[in-house]
Formats: structure tokens, sequence, C-alpha cells
């Protein structure tokens, strides 16, 4: 079977997002100086989002929340209540901010649509997540946007299963081994991966090493090279 | 042309959730009874919530953000962290809070399977929404459900384009006439209202009057019969 439809994550993969959040934490750590080691601040973060995640899922909501959290435990509820407010404005800010796409994107996008079908798989807030798809520009090249609570394979056999796509006819592009390739490669599909310069606690994964079906390459105008050489058009 | 397709909204349509916000909003003012005054908070929260809309969108997580904010707004952020903590654990409850069927749902629904191609259209948090669903045990009765940022005339006109549905086989049962009733007739579809003992302040609107096409039941045991009379099976 030849590939004909192509997955893309949207962030980190087309557009800048955990860069964002991670400048978004740096702040954090600057706020909490005075009352908390920034190390320390950032391991309690990541423990209180991964705490939370059953509850919050994915997004900057949960996040803002995750921060007030940990803010008020390492300071035994003594922080300040104008501090909580800063921090609700980071959170805000981190919603209001533009899209930035990744170098290379509105090209190779375009260029896909032409050959495959292509499908947006996105992950976390719903609203925020289709704001960021109207303000990409982008929206308009992909038969279907489907924002998604969990990147698992019965998600990934749900988005196939509308397009009436079979798994050998489909890959997916993005930036998480944890979200995009394995669950992909699982259900019989292939994956390309991109790494992005960050990468959040929550999404590292082992590669799938010498599995057959993925590749990585530097960054998105290599995809459809990856795509011809993996069995695409 | 005959119904032959129903859409279904979530909240305070099939399970109660308006209710439980507004036992935690009572919560809320007697927490901050001692700075402020309970309407003048709840005047604040309202006007809070309506300024966050464009950023937060609908669901559990912006409304405690915004708890959070008009707290600290209203006591010139003199609160104590522990009563913000509070705040985030009454966050928590809700998204926690089992799913309660309202009267009826459970029957009506399985017996208006049999009838109509069933979609469940709901607006919030994806994760939360998609969590009611699964502990509904109703998600097999619908052939789609679609959780939505907002619930307008191009929302709807998608759903029903993706399910192959012309506005005139389609009628959409909820407890909001904005949300539910309104924007499908001006598509050109059908509308059953069921009121809810307690409606959010940013889902007040005025009833569509006379306008053809749409009726109002007591409870959603009566809407098969009111399906029947507005051109159902």
């Amino acid at each position: 079977m030849t590939i004909t439809a192509v997955g893309l994550d949207g962030d980190d993969t087309l557009w800048h997002s955990e860069g964002h959040f991670h400048v978004t934490e740096q702040r954090f750590r600057e706020l909490m100086a005075p009352w908390t080691d920034p190390d320390d601040l950032s391991a309690a973060l990541v423990e209180t989002e991964r705490r939370n995640l059953r509850l919050f899922g994915y997004g900057v909501k949960g996040f803002t929340l995750s921060m007030i959290e940990t803010a008020l435990t390492l300071t035994g509820h003594r922080i300040d209540g104008r501090h909580i407010e800063t921090i609700i404005g980071f959170g805000k800010e981190l919603l209001a901010h533009p899209v930035e796409l990744l170098d290379g994107v509105a090209d190779t996008v375009a260029a896909l649509a032409d050959h495959y079908r292509l499908v947006l798989v996105t992950k976390g807030d719903l609203f925020h997540q289709e704001s960021k798809v109207a303000a990409s520009r982008l929206g308009e090249l992909f038969e279907r946007v489907e924002v998604v609570a969990e990147k698992d394979v019965p998600t990934y056999g749900r988005v196939l299963g509308r397009m009436g796509i079979a798994p050998p006819q489909f890959c997916m592009i993005g930036n998480s081994v944890r979200s995009d390739v394995i669950p992909v490669l699982d259900l019989g599909g292939y994956g390309i991966h991109i790494p992005y310069h960050v990468t959040w606690a929550l999404e590292r994964a082992e590669m799938p090493g010498d599995r057959p079906g993925w590749t990585q390459v530097g960054s998105i105008a290599e995809a459809p090279a990856a795509l011809a050489r993996l069995g695409g058009a």
C-alpha cells in the first residue's frame, strides 16, 4: 500500500509552543526566586502537572493552575496575592501569544497538500488549539482538524476510521516520539519524527530504535523526501 | 424533508452541570464572605468570566482561574493563600464530580437511537467533556460525539456537513436557547428547548418567540413526541 494520507502535529511541529512554555517557566522561576530554589521549583511543578494530568488534561489553563498550586505549596501558602495574579497573567500571555510558524512550514504543508490528504492531529485545550489553527492560516490545507484529548492508539484508530484510511496508508509527522510516532507505528502506520529543541518532561520517551516504518529528519522541509522513502507519493 | 438526525446537548440536557457550578459558586460566596458581599462577588465573577471568555473558552479550568482572579481583585490581593488553594480544590471537585444523568435520559436516548441518527454536540473542555461522555455510558448510542469550542451557525454547519445531513433533516435538543436552538433554526433546522432549573448568566438569551421550527418541552421524556410533531419519525 502507498501512503496517501499524512497527519501533522500542531504544537512544536507546525508552530512554536513548548518554547513559550519554557520562557514562561523561566519567568515563574524568577518570580519565585525569593522563596524557593529554581530547580526545586521546576521539579515540584512537573510533579504537580503529572498529578493533575488526570483531571486537567493538556493545555495552558491546567498549566497555570499547576503553577499557582506549586507556588502555594512551596511557600507554605505565604506567597503574595499579587504574585498569584502575575502567574495568572503568565497564563493569559501564553494563551494570547501570536502563532509563530516553524521555518519551512508554510511551503512544506502546501507542497504536501498537493500529494496527500492532510489531517492536523493536535492535543490540548480545544478552544486554544482552534484559535491557533485559525491564526496559522493553514486550516484550509487540511481535510480535517482533529483536536484530541490524548494521542494514543484508539484515538488514531478513530481518526483514520473517520477518514476511511487504512493504517499502512498513513504517516504521522510530529515532534513527540511518544504521541506522534509510537502509537501510529503500533497501529501499523508510519511515523516521521522532527525533534524540537525542547521537549516537555511528560512527553519524553524512548526512541522506537530499529522498529520499521519510522525515520527522523531535522526539519519539516525534509519531510516530503522522507515520506517518499517510507513509501509515499 | 423528514427529520432523520437528532443532536443532543450534554451539560444540563443529558447530565447535571450548571447545578454543580451553582453549588460551587455558593461555596465560593461563603469562603469570601469575610471580605466581600456575596452578591457583589457573584456580579464581579460573571464579569471576570465574560472578560476571560475570549481567552479561556468554556469549562471548569477557566471558571477556576476566574474565581481566583475575582478573589484577588475584590480583596485587594489580601486573600490568604490557603483560600486560593481552597478555590483550586473547588475546581478539582467539579472536574472529578461523578456524572449524574437527568431523569429519563437513559431510556429516552436509547429510544431515540432506534429511530434517528444521533450526535452529541457539547461545548467546553475537550478532556472533561470526553471524560463525562465515557462516564455517562451513553457514548455508544451516538453516531458521533462532537466537542466544539462554540455552538454557532458555522459549527453546526460543519457538524451536519461531516454527517451528510441537510439542515431540514436535523433537530437539536438542549437546554440553551442561545447555543442549542437559535443557531440551528438560523441554519434551517429544528430545535427542542428543555429548560434546566438554572442557566449560566452568559447563556441567557431571548426566546425565539413565534419563529417556526422549534418547541419547548418540560423534560427529555417528552422529546420523542415533540420530534414527531416537528416532522420526525
